[in-house]
C-alpha cells in the first residue's frame, strides 16, 4: 500500500495564566490561533479603521491544539503511524497522552514524527505551540526577530501591521507508511551539458531503514502528454537503503521563462514494490530541466580600469539554457498577514496577473514567509522565475549558536523543498543585510552558513549573500524626492546599476477599498494619526509615506476630493513605473533586471508601493507596467514629467526587445498629442533588430507649443506593429489639473 | 612509547622513455628532484644568465624516490609502523614491494600511511612522483597550473622564471606509534569573551581507533615560563575515540601584533597514558589567544547614501582583541624556486627584517606555496599576522568535480594545519581571482567550497574570497605611469581604499648582485633579450618592468653607468614607497591596510617590486618602508617628487600615529634643506594624540627658492621625539643629476 492518509480535526485552547488551556474552540488547520480566536470571540475585521489593535498581543500566549480522530486507526504488520505537521508557526512541542514526543522550531522545517510505538488509542494528542519569539531587550518591531527564522515583516513593517501570526500553518494529519518507505522525496538530479541538448544524471532515493526483502525500485519519467521517455526498474537487495539510478536523456524539453519559451515539464514517478509487486511507497512530482547560470554584463569585466584597481563587479544576469535574457518583474510579498489563510487559488490569481503582466521573475522577499509548494507549482507551469530569499530581513542576525543551528535546520529543509522546482532560479541570503540599517556583512555566519547549505544542496542555482550586493540598486520609493528636488525618472537615469532589484512609487488604494478599510468619518480630508496612518498612507516610512501627498500637490495642487487625489496618485504610481522599467530595459545589457517594490500587499494598505490592492485588485500602475514589460514596445526617455510652454522636449527614442528572435525593420512614427492637436515630431526606419537587443533611435528636439490641457501625450507608433506602440501622459509643470475620470497609459492605448 | 620516527636516506630515478627508472642518483629530502638531478648531472646555477634554460622540463618526467633503511624497524605488539611523508610535490604514488598502496595528490595534504601489514622487511619503499599538471591545451604559463592546487608562480610570472618544481618538498620518514594514538593533532578550540578577559573551550582529541584498555588523557597548559594554568586528567573508557576536555582560563595572556603588545603564548602539552601510566602518544605545541574580527572603517555605513542605494562596502579593519590596529606590512612570495630548500634559517632572516621595518602583517600570496609550519611558528613568535591565500592566482579555477575535490581535500589540510596558530588572522581564496585576468566570480564553486571549509574548521578567522574586494585596491606598479603621466603619489592621494592590498614600485637589484647575476658582456647597458630580461628587468608585465628605464630617464635623464642607474632606480623605489605607504597610513580610519607588493624573491631578480633581493639583502626601499611605518612618525602629504624653482611647494604636515596609547603635544619644526641650507617652512604645536589616530598638522605654502643641487628635502623634525623626525626628498624637475653615492630617506636620518 501508499502511504494512507488520516485527516485530523483540531481544536485549539488558549493557556491562561495558571499555564492551563481555557476553553475549547473550533480550529481551522490550516490557519492560525489568531483566526480560530478571533472567530470564537467575534472579534471584530482586522483590516478595517483601526481594529487590528483587538488582535494584537495573541502571539504572547501558548496555545494547545489537539486532534480529534473519527476512528483509531489499525495498521497492519510492519505498518507505521506517522504524524504529519507540514508547517508549524513557530515552535512546538508534541503530545501524546501528555508525554513530549518532540520540540520543534520553524516554519520550513515539516515534523514527520513516527508515533507508532508511543501510539494508544484514546491518548491525546496534542500540539502546544509557544508564545511568538522576541529577541530580548528590542523594542516592539522587527529586530525582535533577529534571533528567529520567523519572518520579520509581521513584527511590523511599513506595509504590514504589526499583527504576528502563530499556529498550524499548513497540513497536520496523520499517515499510515509502509515499514520501508521513501525517508524523502526521491530527488532528479542532473545537469546539462553546455548546449543543452543531453540531460546526465541520477535519481536519488533514500529508504527509511534498510530494505529487509528483495524489492524493486520503479521509475518512470514522463513528458506532460503522458509519454514514458524513461522507464527503469531496479532491483533493490536487502540492506540497501541508498539507491542511485542513472539516467540520460537526450534532446530534454526545457523549462523556459515563459516569455523565452515553453516551460516544459516532466512528471517523475518512483514507486518501491514488495516481492509480490504490490506498491509499498510511490511518489510522484513535477521537474524541470533547466540551467541557470548567473553571468557578467558586457564590459563588466573592463572596469574597473584604474589604479589602484578594485573587483570587476559581481555578475548579475542571468542566463538561462544558454541564453542571456533580462528579468523583469516584481518583489513578491506576503500576500495574508496569515500564511495559512491562503493557497492555490490566491496564488494563482495573483501568478497569472504578474504573467499578464510580462512578468517572467518575481522575488519572494526575505521578510515574508516562503509559501507552500503550490506556489512553486504554479511558478513552474506558468515559466516565472523565482529569486528566493531565506527569512533574514533588514536585521543583524547573530553569530550564535542557537541561531545558527536554527537558521542551519530552516535553510536546509527550504532548499530540499523548493529544489526540485525549475522556476526556482537563485538563493538569496535575505533582504538589505549589508545596509548600515541590519548591519551585516560578508562576515557574517549566518551568510556563510546558507552559502554552505546551498553549495552543498543546490550547487545547481546561484547563491548571493543578499540584495543589493554590488552592481545592484534599491530604491528609491517615491516618485518624488521633495528634499532633493528629484524624480526617480531622473535618478535612474543618472544611475548604472547591474539590476535594479527594488523601486518604489507609491499609489493609493481605489475609492472602493479606501471606503471599504476607512471609517466614513475618517475618509476626508486624509490625516495623520487616523486610520490611514494604521493603513500605512502616513508615517510608514518618511512622515508622508505612502500617500506622499507633498509629490501629488506638487505636480497637481490641492485636491478637493477623494476621487481627485486617489486619481493623482495612482496616476503617479503608473507614470513613475512606465518610466522606471523602460529606463532600467533601455540600460540593458549593462542592466539586466528590474523588479519593482513590490507586486502585492497582505492587507489592504490605504497607499503602498504594491501594483494590486490586497487581495488582487490591480492599481492603474499594474497595467502601465504590464505595457512596459512587453517584450518587444516603443520606448522613449523622457526627462522630467512637467514641462512648460517653449521648454525644449528633447526623448529619446528606442526600441526595447527582449524577445528570443529578431525583428525586421519597421517606420516609426512620433507625436506630440496635446489640446485634441497631433503634431509630427519625428519619423524613424528602425531596424532590423538583434534577439534580445535594444536599438537606440533619434532624439527628439521639440519647442513646447501652448497648451491649454494640462496634460500632454508622447505617442509612438510602429507601422505594421501596432503592439509595439508607447503613450506617455505628461503634465504642464505648476499648473492644477482639473478632474480626469481615468487617465492611465493602459486606458490611453486601448490594451 | 611516545612516536618513534625512523629516518629514511633516499635515492633518485628518472623514469625514462621505456617507462623504466634510469640511474639512481643520491637525493637530498627535503628538496627537489631538479636540485638532485643539477648536483649529479653538474647543471649550471640557474640564477646566472640565462642557465635557467638548462633546468626547464624536467617536470615533464616521472621521477622515483627510493628508501634505504639503516636497519628494519622493529614492532612490539600492537605497535603500528606509519611512513609519514610531510609534503609531495606534488601526486604520487607510494609504493612497497611494487605494489601500489597510495594515490596521493596535492602539497598541503601529508602522507600518513600504516603499513605495518603490508610492510615486508627488504621489500623496496618507492614513491614515485608523477609528472607536473598541466592544464590540456594551454599555452605554457601559469594557465596550466588552473586545474590543480600546484601553486601557479613556478609556471612563469614576472618574478619567476618558468621552473616547475617536483619532489619530497617536505621530510619523508618512517614512524612507530602505539596501536591507540593520536588521529590528527589535539586542537585546543576557544572562544574569548567580549571583553578579552575569559577564554572558554575545550581540548579536542581524536584517537585513531577506539581505546581498548582503560587509559588516562593528561593536558598541561603551561606560559612560556613554565607555569602551567591548566592541568586536567581525563579517564578514557574502553571504546572511546573523540575526546573532550572543557576549559576556562581567566586572564588569558593575550597574543598581539607585536606593535600593539606581546605576543604571548602558551604550551599545550597532551599525553595518552596507558593503565601503567606509561605515555602511548604525546603532542606538544605553542598556542594563542587572540580574537579576529573585520570592520567596518568609520563612515563606511553611510555610503552609499544616493538612491538607488547598493550595498555598503565590506568591512576590511583588523580588530585584534578589540582592538582596531592599521595593518602594515607586505606580500609574501616564495622565497626560493623550490620550496623544499628553504627552511626555518632563511624564514628566521627575512620575518626579522620585516619585523624590525614595522611590519605587523604579512600576506602569504596565492601563487606561491604555503610554507613548513616553523613559518607560522615564527610568525607566531615574532607577532606577525598572516593572511594566508590559498593556491589560487589569476586564473579561472574550473567548477569541474575533479579539480574541486583536491581543492576541498588540499584546503582542509591547510586550514587543520594553520589554524592552531595565532598569527592567521585571514583566510582568502587567492589572488586576483574577481578581475578580467582571472574571470572568476563570487559564483565560482572553488570559492564557495573554501568559503565553507574555513567556515567549518575555522569560523573564528575570517574568510575573504579573493584580493582585491569591493573597497581594496591593487597597483599601480610602477613608480610613474609614464602613458597617462601619473605618480602613484598622486594616484594614491586620489584614492579612497579601505585596504591597500598590493601596490609596487620598481626597483633594480644592487651593482654586486647584478654583477653575480649577469654576465659580463651584457651588463651595460641594459637591454631586453638579454639575461637582464632573463631576471624580468624587461617584458616581465610591461616592455619597460622591472627596470622601468623610461621612469629614471624621465626624472634623471639617460643614466652613464650601472652604478648611477641603480642608484637612481633605488632611490625612485624607495621614495615611491615611502611616500605609499605613508598617503595610505594617512587615510586612516577608511583606509587600514597598506601591504606593497612585495617583500621579497624567489630568485635574483635584476629588477623587481620587492623589497629584498634574493635571498634576503635588503634593497634601500626596505629602509625607506621601515621608516614610513614606524608607530609614530611626522608625514608630509607632497603633491609630486620633481619640483621647479618659483613653484609653490605646499606639503600638508600630518603626524600618523598607530600605537596603542595616545601621546602629548610636542612642537613640531619643518624645514627646507638644499645646497647645504636650512629654511624654516612651519612651526606646529601638536597633540595631544589620541591612541591609535592620527593629526592633521598645518599645510605649507612655500615659493621654491632657486637651488643648485638637484636633490633638496623636506625635513620635520620634533621637540623631544627625534624618532618621530622624518626626511623626504624631492628632485628639482627635469634636471640632471650628477652622481650621489647613497642616499637614501634612511641613510639620511641616520636610523
Amino acid at each position: 500500500m501508499a502511504r494512507q492518509p488520516i485527516p485530523l480535526r483540531w481544536k485549539l485552547a488558549r493557556l491562561e495564566a495558571d499555564g492551563l488551556p481555557g476553553p475549547w474552540i473550533p480550529s481551522t488547520v490550516p490557519g492560525a490561533v489568531q483566526l480560530d480566536w478571533a472567530a470564537a470571540n467575534a472579534l471584530p475585521d482586522y483590516s478595517h479603521g483601526d481594529n487590528v489593535r483587538f488582535w494584537q498581543g495573541l502571539e504572547d500566549y501558548s496555545w494547545l491544539y489537539r486532534a480529534e480522530l473519527d476512528a483509531t486507526p489499525t495498521l497492519v504488520s510492519g505498518e507505521r503511524l506517522f504524524l504529519i505537521v507540514e508547517g508549524v508557526d513557530y515552535a512546538c512541542d508534541v503530545l501524546l497522552g501528555g508525554r513530549r514526543l518532540l520540540q520543534h522550531t520553524g516554519m520550513q522545517i515539516p515534523i514527520r514524527l513516527d508515533v507508532t510505538d508511543s501510539w494508544k488509542d484514546g491518548a491525546e494528542l496534542d500540539i502546544l505551540i509557544h508564545l511568538a519569539p522576541k529577541a530580548a531587550d528590542m523594542p516592539a518591531g522587527r529586530a525582535q526577530a533577529r534571533e528567529s527564522c520567523k519572518p520579520a515583516v509581521s513584527y511590523g513593517w511599513d506595509f504590514h501591521p504589526r499583527l504576528i501570526p502563530l499556529g498550524l500553518w499548513q497540513n497536520a494529519f496523520l499517515e499510515v507508511r509502509s515499514a520501508v518507505h521513501f525517508h524523502e522525496a526521491p530527488e532528479v538530479k542532473y545537469s546539462l551539458s553546455e548546449d543543452c541538448t543531453l540531460a546526465c544524471g541520477e535519481l536519488r532515493v533514500m529508504l527509511n531503514s534498510p530494505a529487509t526483502a528483495n524489492m524493486t525500485l520503479t521509475w518512470r519519467l514522463r513528458k506532460s502528454d503522458g509519454e514514458v521517455v524513461i522507464s527503469q526498474d531496479m532491483a533493490v537487495e536487502p540492506g540497501m537503503s541508498r539507491l542511485s539510478v542513472p539516467f540520460r536523456l537526450e534532446q530534454p524539453a526545457l523549462w523556459w521563462p515563459h516569455d523565452q519559451g515553453l516551460p516544459s515539464r516532466y512528471i517523475s514517478e518512483v514507486s518501491l514494490l514488495d516481492e509480490a509487486v504490490a506498491e509499498v511507497d510511490g511518489h510522484s512530482a513535477r521537474i524541470g530541466f533547466r540551467r541557470v547560470r548567473l553571468c557578467m554584463a558586457p564590459g563588466q569585466w573592463e572596469e574597473p580600469h584604474l589604479f589602484p584597481k578594485s573587483r570587476s563587479r559581481p555578475p548579475l544576469t542571468f542566463e538561462i539554457n544558454g541564453r542571456r535574457i533580462f528579468a523583469k518583474g516584481s518583489n513578491w510579498v506576503c500576500p495574508h498577514i496569515f500564511p495559512g489563510a491562503v493557497g492555490r487559488v490566491e496564488y494563482e490569481s495573483q501568478l497569472r496577473l504578474a504573467h499578464e503582466s510580462h512578468f517572467n521573475i518575481l522575488r519572494l522577499w526575505g521578510g515574508s514567509v516562503a509559501p507552500q509548494d503550490c506556489f512553486y507549482d504554479l511558478c513552474d507551469e506558468l515559466g516565472i522565475m523565482v529569486w528566493q530569499d531565506f527569512p533574514l530581513s533588514c536585521n543583524a542576525y547573530p553569530d550564535t549558536e542557537p541561531y545558527l543551528t536554527l537558521l542551519d535546520q530552516e535553510s536546509r529543509s527550504l532548499i530540499k523543498r523548493l529544489k526540485r522546482h525549475p522556476a526556482v532560479v537563485l538563493w538569496c541570503g535575505g533582504n538589505e543585510l549589508f545596509n548600515a540599517w541590519s548591519g551585516m556583512t560578508d562576515q557574517a555566519f549566518a551568510l556563510r552558513l546558507l552559502n554552505r547549505n546551498t553549495f552543498e544542496l543546490d550547487p545547481a542555482t546561484p547563491f548571493l549573500p543578499t540584495a543589493p550586493v554590488e552592481g545592484m540598486g534599491h530604491g528609491h520609493y517615491v516618485f518624488r524626492d521633495m528634499e532633493a528636488g528629484e524624480e526617480a525618472w531622473g535618478i535612474f537615469q543618472k544611475s548604472s546599476c547591474s539590476a535594479y532589484s527594488e523601486f518604489g512609487c507609491p499609489g493609493p488604494a481605489s475609492v472602493e477599498t479606501l471606503k471599504r478599510i476607512l471609517p466614513a468619518s475618517e475618509l476626508w480630508p486624509p490625516r495623520s494619526g487616523t486610520s490611514w496612518e494604521t493603513h500605512h498612507a502616513f508615517a510608514a516610512w518618511l512622515p508622508d509615506s505612502w500617500l506622499h501627498l507633498a509629490a501629488c500637490n506638487h505636480y497637481f495642487g490641492p485636491s478637493e476630493t477623494l476621487e481627485e487625489l486617489v486619481e493623482r496618485g495612482q496616476f503617479l504610481q503608473a507614470a513613475g513605473f512606465q518610466g522606471l522599467f523602460e529606463e532600467a530595459r533601455r540600460q540593458k545589457p549593462v542592466s539586466s533586471m528590474a523588479l519593482n517594490w513590490c507586486f502585492n500587499e497582505p492587507w489592504p494598505c490605504a497607499a503602498n508601493n504594491s501594483l494590486i490592492s490586497w487581495p488582487c485588485e490591480p492599481k492603474p500602475a499594474l497595467a502601465a507596467v504590464g505595457l512596459a514589460c512587453r517584450p518587444t514596445l516603443l520606448s522613449a526617455r523622457i526627462r522630467k514629467l512637467a514641462w512648460k510652454a517653449g521648454e525644449n522636449f528633447d526623448p529619446e527614442i528606442w526600441i526595447l526587445h527582449d524577445g528570443p528572435n529578431g525583428i525586421g525593420a519597421f517606420e516609426v512614427a512620433v507625436w506630440l498629442e496635446h489640446d485634441g492637436v497631433r503634431i509630427p515630431l519625428v519619423r524613424w526606419t528602425a531596424g532590423p533588430i538583434d534577439a534580445n537587443c535594444n536599438l537606440q533611435g533619434p532624439r527628439v528636439q521639440c519647442r513646447l507649443p501652448k497648451m491649454s490641457d494640462p496634460r500632454f501625450r508622447l505617442l509612438l507608433e510602429a507601422e505594421g506593429h501596432p503592439e509595439f506602440g508607447s503613450c506617455y501622459i505628461l503634465l504642464k509643470e505648476n499648473e492644477p489639473v482639473p478632474k480626469i475620470a481615468k487617465d492611465s497609459p493602459a486606458r490611453a492605448m486601448n490594451f
